[in-house]
């Protein structure tokens, strides 16, 4: 393995999620749906972690981070890309536990750059830029997180207050992590410049990770190591031992490791990212015509603006309507406003998958 | 058989149009749809001239005179209607010719009641009392139109301006048929009063109207009178002669008779009618919720107004829209502003059936 000298990409498939409903559902997950373009989620991010640069790949090959429901989407999504091993989690116990599995399951110089899997990038090469920062900083010892260039005042994330430069890297100190905050507070940061999105991406040495974990959450940490001691490898599969991992606390990356650690930095990057949140997000995300109108699948729009279809099979005819989501998929159409996205997952339909 | 003494109801069941599409369609047109309520439009029809008064029926049994292409649903929902008798055109050759084919099965001095098909008539017993008086005046010699209360400047409707009164039958004199108006003429006509719509009910006995249309247009009633002729029964079905009906031509009965005899009488009728002309007047046929919304199938609405849903089977899940249709049918999807009902029927999906 060439660890030492490339970058582990560690991708967390974790929980499915509504908001994306009905296209979405516990049984073709976000992270699996071809939502923009003609890969999934997850193929273009692991294809992103295919990065190669002067004929040499930049990455290691990856290990996938999922749970058992997942595993036939993960591996049958990943078959391109070669020497893909899967940690199967044994119950979801948030990301703390997740990367702790993977940092365990490392060597531990080895630096891990931690994506979710159901994002959207859509600038690649700043992505790559973005990753090379992070893992020369993660190389000095630093907890490094992706900042994400913050383009709109959203409530929806939390943010990352840069500190001071780390000398020429590229990289700065963290100030501090901001929790998700309200519209004025969020328009604050925007005028005030240095506030970044936290989107989840991590870069770090798999020792340093771990060092912190026991440090600030040694309970998380002891019992992810119990569980790896007692799993067993299935081909390129890890089975950590349930018993085990059921004991673990459920806490994210952020809580447990990144706001406590002395040691995080932060990588400015634009790279036209999307978390794809909802509705209106993928709708953003999307190619759009002159009249702001995406369409996935048959369509016909008359007298439309800033609408999205996206359809399984029947075709759709929408006349006369502006700013309207209407998805098709299987036995459940949406309609919804774009104002309305947030309530999707509130409705009937989402919550009784 | 009791012509003299009775109605026959002559339903016609011609073509299927495109306004109501995608629920609408060349293989289940609108006559044949429970588009109001549990029955088909049909059905209803059928119903209306099964009216009993006094334990004796007001109505003798019904002659529908439709395609091959409607056959198997006239006769599928015709069935409790007894003794209904179906002619069945050999082509589409509008109203004057289906009027006469209908007349001169009849016998000379029954009154026929000549009926659409499509329509919704919410105060049956309105009808019954406008059927009666307009069979008076039928037997009189009179040709009477239904004049239909006109409670809005519709632009899609002819008109009926009243002449003077007629006895004390409560019917007037035609004084004229009007055309289709723009909305300003519409609006004059509702605020001078005195106009009606024209519905398209008619009420004479056959031998008047067979008498006038020889008089206006000997060429039709020569052509269906050589079909009829030539024509043959099967049980109850009349087939009239296709080779001398396609020399028959197509002409309302409106333009054909109505506006040509010096007979013509209209009895005004407020009866909750509905031509079920577009997806905005369906809407408004059917029973609302509080906030305006009508539902036919499985579907959630949150924060809508003034919605209409109908499904054949996926649910429908509609979030903070107001004025707007959803219709799912089978492999196409209709979702259309009310302002946009009229462009249905351009539609790729309704024009290419």
């Amino acid at each position: 393995m060439s660890d030492k000298q490339t970058i582990t990409p560690v991708v967390l498939c974790g929980g499915s999620g509504t908001r994306l409903w009905p296209r979405s559902r516990a049984a073709h997950p976000k992270p699996f749906l071809p939502l923009v373009g003609d890969q999934t989620l997850f193929e273009a991010t692991l294809a992103r972690a295919g990065a190669r640069a002067g004929g040499r790949s930049v990455f290691a090959p990856p290990l996938v981070v999922t749970g058992a429901a997942h595993l036939a989407h993960v591996e049958a999504q990943s078959a391109a890309a070669d020497g893909t091993r899967v940690i199967v989690e044994p119950a979801a116990k948030n990301t703390a536990a997740a990367i702790a599995l993977a940092a365990l399951v490392l060597p531990a110089d080895a630096v891990m750059l931690v994506c979710p899997s159901d994002h959207h990038i859509g600038d690649a090469a700043a992505f790559l830029g973005a990753a090379r920062s992070a893992a020369e900083l993660a190389k000095d010892g630093w907890l490094v997180a992706f900042g994400i260039e913050a383009t709109a005042p959203e409530t929806g994330f939390g943010y990352v207050r840069q500190g001071e430069a780390i000398g020429a890297t590229g990289g700065f100190r963290v100030a501090s992590f901001v929790e998700k905050p309200d519209l004025a507070r969020a328009q604050s940061f925007l005028d005030a410049g240095g506030y970044s999105w936290n989107g989840g991406i991590f870069a770090f040495r798999a020792g340093d990770f771990l060092a912190e974990l026991g440090a600030h959450r040694p309970a998380i940490l002891a019992a992810v190591k119990d569980a790896v001691a007692k799993g067993v490898w299935d081909g390129q599969r890890f089975h950590p031992d349930a018993a085990a991992f059921a004991a673990c606390p459920s806490e994210s990356v952020d809580y447990a490791v990144m706001e406590n650690t002395a040691r995080a930095a932060v990588v400015p990057a634009a790279m036209a990212w999307s978390d794809i949140g909802n509705w209106q997000a993928l709708h953003e995300a999307r190619e759009q015509d002159a009249a702001g109108n995406s369409v996935k699948g048959r369509a016909e729009l008359v007298d439309c603006r800033n609408v999205l279809v996206e359809s399984d099979g029947p075709r759709v005819s929408v006349i006369g309507l502006s700013d309207v989501i209407v998805v098709v998929d299987g036995d459940e159409v949406l309609v919804t406003s774009i104002a309305g996205v947030q309530k999707v997952g509130k409705l009937s339909g989402a919550l009784n998958q």
